[in-house]
Order: C-alpha cells, then structure tokens, then sequence
C-alpha cells in the first residue's frame, strides 16, 4: 500500500467493502426512487425543450401543436410505465428487458437488445450530464466557453462516486432528486396560480420573434414536422426502464417494491412533464436550434448559449435572480447530474449478466474492490466522456444517439412479454388467473404495438441527425458478443473433458534448472526442485560469455552442487532459443514425459529495478508456454528492496480485524 | 515468423549471423582505416570552417590568424594521433581510454571518461549526419527546408545498416572513404597547381563583405578570439581516438595493426585539413554564422543556407556544375555521414565493457541477432536523433556539445598512460627497453599537458554556448552507472553463498493446483502436479459465484479426480487475495516447508484472446512471487489458435539446416 497509485485508488474509493455485508447496501423504496427514477424524472427537464425545438423549426405558428405533441408523449409514458411494472414482477432478477427477449424472442433478439441498453447507458450519462451542464450555464452563463471541461469533471465526479458503492451514492443522490420534485411542483402550482389570479408569468424570450427555418409546410411536412417533434418528446421516456434493470438491488419484497417505485415513477414524471409543458404554453418560452435565428436574442448568438426552458420559466414564475430560481437551478442541475447514476447502476449489472453468460469478457463479471463492478463503470465513464468531448457537450445532438436504443428495447421487450403471457396462459388455472394474464397479455401488446410505431418514426425521422451512429453501433456491439461467446464456446469445447477417455498419468518428470551463476537464488531454486523429487534433474547453462561459464563450473565443483551442470552452447548469444531447443530435443526422446523448467528469478522492489534484471528469464518463460507437456517453475528470490513494494503488505481493512482474519501484513 | 515486426525485423536486419563465425568479421587494415578513421577523416570536411566562422565574426581583418590557428590544430593533431599509438598498443583489449583510466587513475575518472565517451559517440552521430546533409545541401540546395528529415533518414539508414553486422557495413564504406580521400588530394593538387600557374581559383563568396559582429577588439579579446577559433578548430579531433576503441575488430597482430592504421590516419588527415584550409584562404572562402551578416549574400538569408567551405573551394577549383564538384560533394556527404558508423561501431562496444564490469544494464552485453551489440546501437540513434531533431540539424550548434567531451577523455587518458609508463619503468630491464617507456612517458605527458590545457580553452570559451549541457550530462551518466554498478553490488553481496552455512533442505512440499472449473486444463494441471509427487495436494477454488462452484464441486465427485478440493471463501470478491492469504496461513504453520502452486494457463494465439482469459492468473502470478518458500508453476494448455502465433516456428536460418541442428519448427 505505498504505492503512489494504490493510495490515490484508496482516496478515491475510500475503504472496499465486505461481501458479506452485501445485505447491507439493499435499497428501500424511498432511496431506490432518487436513484432509479433520477433518470426519467430528470428528462422533464429537457423533453419539453426538445419538443419547442423541432416546432419552432417552422416558426412561432405552428407552437400551438404542442399540446398535442405533448399529449401524446403522456399517453406513451402512461403505457410504458405500466408495460414494465409488469416486467418487474415477471424477471426480478435484474435482466430487464434483457433477460425478457432473450428468454422469450431467442439469443440474437437478446443480444441486440443488450447492444441497444448499452447504446442506451452511455447516452443516458452524456445527455444527463450535458443537460445538467445546460442548466448551470444557464444560472451562470460565464462558464459557457468552459462547457466540455466542466462535463468532464461531473462525469470523473460520478465514476469516483459509484465506484466507491451503491448505498452511498444512494444518500447522496436521495436529497437532490426530491429537492428536484418538490422544486417543480413548487413552480409549477406559483406558476398556474399566478395564471389564474391573472398575473401571467411572461419568458424573457416571449417577445422574441423566429426566423422559421421551414416555412409553408405541406400537409405531409407538417406531419413530419409533428412526428418529428414527438420523436424527440419521446426523450421524456428515457430512462424509464432503468428500474427494472435494477431489481435484485431493491429491499424484500423485491418485485413489489419495485413494481410500486415504477408506478410512483409514471406517475411523478407524467405530472411533472404535463406541468412544465403547460408553464412553457403559458410563458411563451421560445428556445430554438440554432440562436442566430432568435430575433431579438440578447448577446452574441455565435458565443452565447440560450437559457433552457426550465431556466426561463423559473426565471419567469419566481423572478430571475429570486433564491427559489437559483434553487430550482441547483437542483434540476443536480438530478441531470445524478441521473448519470442511473447508467452507473444499470450498466456494469449488465456487462456482469452478459459476461457470466459469456457474451462478454469473464473479467467484467468479477466485482472489484468496492462491490461495484469496477471495470464496466471505468468502461462507461470513458465511452461517454469521449462522446461528450466528441458533441462539444451539446444536448441536442447527443439527444439524436439516445432515443433509438430505448425504442429499440422497449419494442423488443413487449414483445417479449407477449410471448411471456402466452405461455403463462397455458399454464395459468383459474378464471381470476387467467383473466391477470389475459390482461397484463393486452397491455405489453399495446405497449408493444405503441412503442414499434415509435421506433419507426423515430428511425424515420432521427436517421439523418445522428441516429444512423447507432444503427451502425448496435449491430456492431451484437457481432462483437457474439464472437466473444463464440470464442469462449470453443474454447470450451476443445477443453470439455470426454468422459470416456482414460486417463494418462505423465511418464517421468524431467526437470532442468536453469542457472547462470551460483548464488543462493540458483541454490534455492537447485533445492526447490530436488524437493519436487523429479525422475532426472539436471542443471543448465547457456554459454554467452565464456569466462562466466568457466567461473559458474569452478563453483559448481566448488560447492559440490551435486547435480549434473549441462553447458549449452549459444551460437547467436542468445538465451531462449538454446534453451528451447535443448527442451524440444528432450522432448522428442521421450514425448510421454513431462519436462519441468525451473527459473530462480529476482524479486526487486522498484520499478527501475526489473530494467536491470531478468529480462531473459521473462522472454524465455512466455516462449514456454508455447511448449506441451512442459511446466515452467518460477523459483523467486525476495531481495531486500522487495519489501518496499508488496501490494498488499500494509493492506487492512475494517471488518477484517474484527472478524480476527490474519492480514497480509502481518506473515512474512 | 508471421507477426508483422519480425517479418519487418527480418527485412531491416537480414539473416542472423552465427557467433561461430565472428572470426571472420575481423577487419584487415585497407578496411579498418575506412571503418574506424572516417570519423577524423571526415572532420576535415567541416573543422576548416568552424575557424573561419569563429574569425569572421570580427569581420574580414582577422581572417589573416587562420593559419596560426590552423597550425595549432595540426600540432594538436600530431600530438594526439602520436598518444593514441601507444594506447593501442598498451590496451589491445578495445577498452580504449575506458580502460586506460580505470585501471591507472580509478573507478571513478574512469567511469568520468566512459561517460564523455558515451556523450562523444552520441554527438559523433548527431554532428557528422547534420554536416553530411549540410554539404548535399550544398550541392542540392532545394532540400534545405527539408533538413531536418533528411537528417533523420540517414540514422535510420545507419542503424539499419548496423544492426546488420560490422564485416557488411565494413563493405559499403570503405569506397567513399577512399573515395573521398581521393577527392581531397585532387582537389587540393588541382588547387595549388591552378595557383602556381598564376589561375587562382576564387570562390563564389570572395567578393562578399562581411558585417562584423565583434569590432575593435582589445588584445585580450583578440586572444579570446583567437582562443575560440582554435577550440572550434579542435573539432578535427574528434573521433580520433577511435581506433583505440575498436582494436579487437582489427586482423591479428591487432595491436600492431592498429598502431599502423592510427599512423595512416594521422598523416593523412593533417595533410587533408592543412590542404583544404590552404585553399580556404588562397579562394577568399567566406562562411559566417549567421547568413545576414554576409553583405551580398544571393538569395533570402533567413530562409537559405550558405554553402559550406569544401563545396565553395570546389565549386572554385573545378567548376561549380563539373562532375568533379558533384564527385566530391557525393563523396563528402557520404563519408560523413558514414563517419558516424564510428560511433555505431564504439558506443555499443564500450556499453558492452560498461555492463560487463555491471555500471550498466546487463542486457546491453549480450549481443543481439546480429553478432552486434542491438540494444545499444538502437539507444545510440534515438538519443542522436533527438539531438538533430532539438538543435534543427544546425552542424555549428552540435559542435559546441561535442569538443568538452573528447577533450576531456584525451586529457584523463593521457594523464592515465603517464601513469601507466611510469609503472612499465618499475618493470622495465635494459637501456632499449628503458628508453623506449621514457620516450613513450614523454609523448603521453606532453599530450596530457596539451589536451589538458586545450580542455581548459574549451571549456572557457565554449560553456555558454552549449558546452554547459555537457558539463550536466556527464555528472548525471556518472552517477546513473554508479548507482546501477552499487545495484549489481548490493544484490552480489545479498545473494553470496556463505561457504560456512549448512544447507538446510527444504522440509515437505504442499502442492496446491488452482481451479475454477474443471476440464483439460485442469485436468493436466492436476495430472502435472501429481507427477511431481509432492507431500500433500489439494485442489483450491476460489468462490467467485455460487453457482460455478457447485458445478464444480460436482464435477469433482462425478470425475473422481481423487485429491480434495478446498473452497476458499472469497468477501471481496476478488481472487489475488484470498489465495494468498490461504497460502499465508498454510505457511504459517508449517515455516520450513515449500509452497508449490500450480497454475493452469490457456495459450491462445490471438492479442485480442488474452484480453478475454487469464487475466486473474496473471495477477496472481506477479503477486505471489513476493512470498517467500513458494515457486510458482505455470502449466500451461496450447488452445488450438496457440499454433498462429509461436513466433519462433518457421524460423529457420540457413547455417542451421546445413549444420543439422534440428529448428524449433520440426517439433510439436
């Protein structure tokens, strides 16, 4: 533990956790809500802008569809919510809709819908984190020209943050989401109240007229133009699935209370999103793509950034420099923020649910030090970051890679489900059985039916801002598992043991030892493997300089080592291939035998070190591996300075003590 | 032999050589001289110019000390040729001044002289590639912008050529090295010759005016002058030493041989410089430092590059577009830039001599594929090139980096033969013998005095303007070889068998094998493990997941694998720690005992396979070396893709097939 680096990753993630106190870290309701619904309860806070964006494409007139956008992005909301409350009560195992289509629709359904979750994660952290960086640009427009930096920072905040553990982040994100409820619904029951009472909050943006990119639309552009304004609304659904994904982490009864935070969730965010789009009617809040086309925009429409739409009817309802404005700031920035963790929680589950199905590399399934899963969330923070970097942190763009996925699995889900009921049906006895799964059989249906017309007009109308990425990353991620659980199956396969085959004991053991002077390194090594009782044992030397030899053969007799020193010659003064060859000759002899190479090696204790010694004896022992029936023996010799390095010498933790296991520190 | 960098490794470096026959790569002398003495021969090429450049900086007046200066340089040439016969014959070995100063004056002044070495050979590089493309400039001068690249080239170039062996590059250089000579003599008779006859050659820049930097200097700065002129003079030094370095490549009797060619060597470069100075002055050949300075200078003087002192006097004697003028640029260019093979051939032969006598890494005396020294030969050219590249390929600003240096090893290795005599003198029997260490004793002191005083000069004048990185570097390499030797030492004394002690034999070996699941490669590594009949054997597991160890723990009882298997429980989840903490305990109880563990390994074929096994094992690996009394046995198990990769199974060289050694490919 004095490693530089070792005691950054302890700052960082403070003290691992015990496994046996994995009970310990299961949510209750009320911390399961902040941190599973942070994420559809946060898309509030841009799904409304999005909607205003595409509209205003054709001007001021065609705003007043907004209703109608928006009604029909509560009806989906409704229904999807309702959709996977089922899904957690059927698979509470945490696979979510993962586990549903690869039960029910096949391994290939399965894993595409795998790729779209994991498009979906890491879109989930860019498009939160940069909305939330919206939001405190908006309160603090000086930051602007720093707005890829300051994601960066929250996206290395919340990946130390989750990879310290789940319960933690858990306190931590508790305050601000509910901050964040209350915060809305404070704005929005002043806002209506000030409507009805005839003071009508007014946007600072509501005199401002549009340039209308699309003038004179057709019947058909129109409806584009609505369809292509309700695809991005649809963004208000984002995240949605985020609970049942993250079942196994909720307290007992698990499905119920998770069935239970999901219709909370619906409910919250419908109210939320109804409210807000309303305020935004009223405020006449105007928000465009690109601010040039703002007339009467205030500041340099090249430089500066528009206030989001939360920003301006806050600054409209409460007054644009009031405390509640500034908290309303804080809080909606803070749960985009932290609706990031909504992705932190649901990823690396399913990297490890992939991983032990072998769809992913074995590594990703072993937890790390802080019971999270500590290389999937590192995967995660990367992939995402490189996004935001990519889109300059803009929203809007980033908000074009997300919608597809989500579609992509809900679609893929229902469907599922359906398939679910109908063998549930079969099984199902009794008229009130029956007709439960006759009627969550109807709701995944229309769910299903609802979200594949979604998929379609998103696809239609996304493909060309940006979605096209994913419809290239999705079949790409799907081919890349595959052939991981291709490779693995073969690989199991040429290692399946056929039961019937006899067993062959190995011949005799032959083992060399290869030395290159003698010292109590190569002394212990000699004794290491005369303890291992080999049928032959001989002592070899690769003759690079002539004068070591002889002086290592002086000692040899010397010191009456005992066992036969073979000198090979080197011909290229080289060590490996000699060495090699002399091995291959042996095993050629006698192919039943076992050859056991034993190489005494330094163990230095700083980095430098390992450039002074063992160079060969590393290139040599790789090249062995290539080499069957032969095991390479490692005989390691601790110098000194060795003990300034281990690891894991001054490693304690907590429990450990008190549960009286010996530490490492303490043998030796 | 399928990776791409061995195939790349193959194509750069050609067939190894085998060691048996070194004995032919020894050098008769019609090939050491071009070898070894390109390096002073060359200098001729730039050592005028440097004094010119030195004068002119007070204008036209004070280019009438060129002679006095010149006269000094040929003196100190004389005298340090004259040294360094008798080093060759004293020190045979190629230790060179290396070994002079250690064995006479110390360790330490040795190691000063090995480190101003080290510095030489680097700069030997970097200065004669910069003024090898200097004089193609001059002949071609569209490349100017290119210099750098140019530069750069030609030390791949080099390098390439050197990894392929001395006796090849012996070959392409002794025809511009002869070349070269020739040229010179011609044009030097050719020049005098139109001189007498009354056609005195005048060169392009005869006529140019020269704004001078340093006017009305007092006596004392006329002197500091002069003084600076001479230590850039001294530059056709460099290199002259040599010969005394690469003795052992000479044909025997080397020494003598050696002696001779060192002879050779110093009359023909006293006669080449004093020739093409003589010329400088008779042509009225201008060079100044920085271009603007030159009144009537053609062309942009920042942008174009003046052209050097050889290609001005040639241009004058035999015709700016003659084939004679490009003969010799061609052959100039060339014999500097192959001036610095010198130094491929000496920095790795001392490096060699350094980490035999351990103050350097032991990897750099093993010799490569190549029967030349790889490791420091590719050392040599990336620091070389760096230089190039930080000093924009300026010859001038090189050369100020590289006189301290050679003058320093002249100075501390003639001081050393003094020594050296004066011991001889002890020994010596017989007025013949006597008189001949005296006359020896008196050359040495006599060049200790001069070099030692020109080193003084040197220094002085040459420390602001570069020469103070020399004076950081060399202290700096000191103290890296001391310490790496005090390294070497400590681990010496550390691992010394105390004859006295009595060998105690290890007690009883526990062998534990590392499971996680159970089949062929567990299977061998328990087979392995059994075969090497140890006192106990249990098979250890380390819970992960539940479900995995059941089925294994089934498979166990299934298979009747017949040793037990122990479960180690696993809190964190990880696999490193609980295994050692096992072993810890196990060793505990039983001290005296060894700890043998066996370690099932797949190896695959693919880079892209590792990512995806292993990566547990390997940590464990690393880590478990740091107990004491535990070796560590890698079994491992060729997966089929293993066979893509063995890098060394269609290796073959021909000698091999020839002397019926069987290749690595035969096998398996």
């Amino acid at each position: 533990m004095v490693s530089p680096i070792d005691v950054a990753k302890r700052l960082v993630l403070g003290r691992p956790f015990r496994s046996d106190r994995l009970g310990e870290t299961l949510l209750p309701k009320r911390l399961a809500l902040p941190i599973f619904a942070s994420d559809p309860l946060s898309s509030v806070a841009y799904a409304t802008q999005e909607i205003l964006l595409i509209l205003t494409l054709g001007g001021l007139t065609y705003l007043h569809f907004t209703p109608l956008v928006a009604g029909g992005v509560v009806v989906l909301l409704a229904v999807v919510a309702l959709s996977y409350r089922q899904v957690v009560q059927a698979y509470p195992s945490g696979g979510g809709s993962y586990e549903v289509v690869a039960e029910n629709l096949g391994a290939l359904p399965g894993l595409v819908v795998a790729a779209a979750l994991l498009v979906d994660y890491v879109m989930t952290v860019a498009v939160s984190v940069s909305a939330g960086v919206d939001n405190i640009i908006s309160a603090i427009p000086e930051l602007n020209p720093y707005r890829v930096a300051v994601n960066l920072a929250f996206i290395v905040f919340l990946t130390a943050m989750n990879l310290r553990g789940v319960r933690e982040s858990g306190r931590a994100f508790a305050i601000p989401t509910y901050g964040f409820i209350l915060g809305i619904f404070a704005l929005i029951a002043v806002g209506l109240g000030q409507t009805l009472l005839g003071h009508t909050p007014v946007a600072e943006s509501a005199h401002y007229e549009i340039h209308a990119e699309q003038v004179g639309l057709s019947t058909a552009g129109l409806a584009f133009l609505l369809l292509r304004a309700f695809s991005s609304g649809c963004t208000a659904l984002t995240g949605a699935e985020a609970i049942s994904n993250g079942v196994p982490a909720f307290r007992k009864p698990k499905a119920r209370n998770a069935a239970r935070t999901m219709t909370a969730m619906g409910v919250i965010a419908i109210a939320m999103f109804a409210g807000v789009t309303a305020l935004a009617m009223i405020t006449k809040t105007r928000v465009v793509e690109n601010a040039c086309d703002l007339i009467g925009f205030s500041g340099d429409c090249h430089t500066d950034a528009q206030k989001t739409v939360i920003a301006q009817i806050s600054a409209a309802v409460f007054g644009g420099h009031s405390v509640a404005f500034y908290y309303l700031m804080v809080t909606t920035a803070l749960i985009l923020i932290l609706a990031a963790n909504t992705a932190y929680n649901g990823f690396p589950l399913l990297n490890s649910i992939l991983a032990q199905r072998r769809y992913m590399p074995r590594q990703l399934h072993t937890r790390g030090d802080r019971l999270a899963f500590s290389n999937g969330i590192i995967l995660l923070a990367v992939v995402a970051g490189t996004l935001i970097y990519a889109f300059h942190g803009s929203t809007t763009r980033l908000i074009q890679l997300y919608i597809l996925g989500v579609f992509t699995s809900f679609t893929l889900c229902q469907t599922g489900m359906v398939r679910h009921w109908n063998r549930e049906l079969l099984r199902a006895e009794g008229g009130a059985e029956r007709l439960r799964v006759h009627r969550a059989r109807l709701i995944n249906a229309f769910g299903a039916c609802f979200t594949g017309v979604v998929l379609v007009v998103v696809m239609i109308t996304k493909f060309t801002h940006g979605a096209y990425l994913v419809v290239i990353a999705i079949p790409v991620l799907v081919a890349l598992m595959w052939s991981i659980h291709r490779h693995y199956s073969s690989v199991r396969t040429e290692l399946a043991i056929d039961p019937g085959e006899i067993e062959t004991l190995p011949g005799r053991v032959h083992a060399l030892v290869l030395v290159s002077g003698w010292h109590k390194a190569t002394q212990q090594a000699v004794r290491f493997a005369r303890a291992t009782r080999p049928d032959t044992l001989t002592a070899v030397t690769v003759n690079v300089d002539d004068d070591d030899t002889r002086a290592l053969a002086r000692d040899w007799d010397k010191y009456h080592v005992g066992i036969p020193l073979k000198v090979i010659e080197s011909p290229y003064r080289e060590i490996t291939r000699p060495v090699l060859e002399e091995i291959k000759r042996q095993r050629k002899s006698r192919p039943r035998d076992v050859v056991s190479v034993f190489i005494p090696e330094y163990v230095v204790g700083r980095w430098w070190e390992n450039l002074l010694h063992n160079q060969s004896s590393l290139r040599l022992k790789a090249r062995l591996l290539f080499e069957p029936q032969v095991m390479v023996t490692s005989v390691p010799w601790q110098l000194y300075s060795s003990h300034f390095r281990d690891p894991m010498r001054f490693e304690h933790s907590p429990g450990e003590i008190r549960r009286g296991i010996t530490g490492p520190g303490d043998a030796a």
